[in-house]
């Protein structure tokens, strides 16, 4: 498997560690959005969110959890910001699901932001229509 | 509790519904980034990821992954970003946890990234250990 987690999870490849246990690992991220934004992956490798089975997910939401716990509490940012790109449409770079954590500061310059696109009348209710018979 | 979410899980504010059990609620919101554009969240009000109980952040992944999952059949997206903004200073505007679900596409126009940050030689290092130190 040539996936550069799978690597760091391995030790083929160091990282700056902030987080280890048998299933999870979390590190910096070499290309901050601000200093001490890490990373919190399964060390199994699945691609996406929706690869992630329930109990993998559960158990990554509270270690993402912790990790921002501490990054709170080392770095006492203003805000964090928590995502999952999935696919490369998304941002995603690496094919290995994974959490970003980004402390915030007020000012930092970050633009987390995008043009709001509008509804024609009613059609939002056609899209949750949509969504909701999709649902499983 | 003048929370406009809380108003919406009480049908005080209607909006596009796409799931509801008795402890999540997820609808589309109003100033998509694209269309389908949904927000996951868990019926009682909570500020932000951290103050999340750990089986509140549980459910909330899986409620998340099944939307997600309906977006992805419905909507055919090339990609998702799933995240959740923390504090003003990290662009959460409405101070009640939740969860955007953003179907993305190729080429269309939103940009998810920022510049990015170095550290200096073994700064990465330092900032990993602090963040571990005041791990839980």
């Amino acid at each position: 498997m040539d996936c550069i987690f799978c690597k760091i999870v391995n030790k083929q490849i160091p990282s700056a560690l902030v987080y280890e246990d048998p299933n999870f690992l979390a590190f910096l991220d070499i290309s901050p959005a601000n200093k001490g934004h890490a990373l919190v992956i399964p060390k199994q490798h699945y691609e996406t969110y929706t690869d992630l089975p329930d109990n993998v997910l559960k158990e990554l939401a509270v270690v993402t959890k912790k990790v921002a716990e501490a990054i709170n509490k080392s770095l006492n940012p203003d805000g964090l910001n928590i995502f999952m790109n999935n696919k490369q449409a998304a941002g995603q770079i690496v094919p290995h699901a994974h959490y970003h954590i980004v402390p915030r500061f007020k000012n930092d310059g970050i633009r987390f932001e995008w043009p709001h696109k509008k509804y024609d009348d009613g059609e939002n209710k056609v899209y949750a229509e949509k969504i909701r018979n999709s649902m499983q």
